[in-house]
């Protein structure tokens, strides 16, 4: 699982908002990937099929969100990380990819959930703990166990 | 200024205990920077000069942790950046490479303060404060305003 640092200091995950010359939400969000991600961006190809799920926010002002994930071979993890060095956005609206931990280090609090604990955008934590359930990258209660673990 | 997302969910330095093979600490130093940040870290060779600060920790055990920052142009910022997704370290220890934001962006959060908001191993927080006002990097008023803004 990738997630980025942001131009604002917070973790989140590549997207942004929709052009009126985008033809779709995955148009859009795929233009998106390409300029955070760079060339490698084509291995993450979104279609409707990769759909997790949607949100509204109605303050300061109303946003739709939509959230899609994609699950991608170790190797095309590997090109991408190196093709998103090139992109458009590298050092202004991403400073950098990373891996999330998908474990638990044996002090209890090491790996996801001192991870959990990191500055993250609007709902990018709930959307991540959402698609490590839906694609069952974690076992539902290992994930309830690093939730726990890092709200203590 | 480069920060690692570190395999523990939280962001530190490049860096790492030292070995008794080790003949200084910068050897040492040196030693764990290649293996964490790959060939491009000859850009990143550390000596004496680049000595910041030094710090003891008693509990749980007694650690003396000493910490050195080394300044680099962009070009071999962005060569260090390529090398590290081939360094031994790369997704087992290192998760990934992040640029630290040093701007606050008009809202008076986004920026250092938020990114002062995430998950430090340590001292690191402390550090990267301490390195961003000795190298100049950000003017010391701006840093306090930065600290203070992290903290509401």
């Amino acid at each position: 699982m990738q997630m980025q640092m942001r131009f604002d200091g917070r973790l989140g995950f590549p997207g942004g908002f929709i052009d009126p010359k985008d033809g779709s939400l995955e148009e859009g969000l795929n233009r998106e990937l390409t300029e955070e991600l760079g060339p490698g961006a084509t291995a993450a190809y979104v279609t409707e099929n990769d759909y997790i799920s949607s949100w509204v926010m109605e303050n300061p002002q109303k946003i739709e969100g939509h959230f899609y994930a994609k699950q991608m071979s170790l190797e095309d993890l590997e090109h991408l990380e190196e093709g998103a060095l090139h992109a458009k956005d590298h050092g202004l609206e991403v400073m950098g990819l990373v891996r999330v931990p998908l474990y638990t280090l044996r002090d209890g609090i090491g790996g996801l959930p001192a991870f959990l604990c990191n500055n993250f955008i609007g709902k990018a934590k709930e959307q991540l703990l959402e698609a490590l359930g839906c694609l069952g990258l974690m076992p539902q209660n290992k994930l309830e166990e690093a939730v726990w673990a890092s709200q203590k």
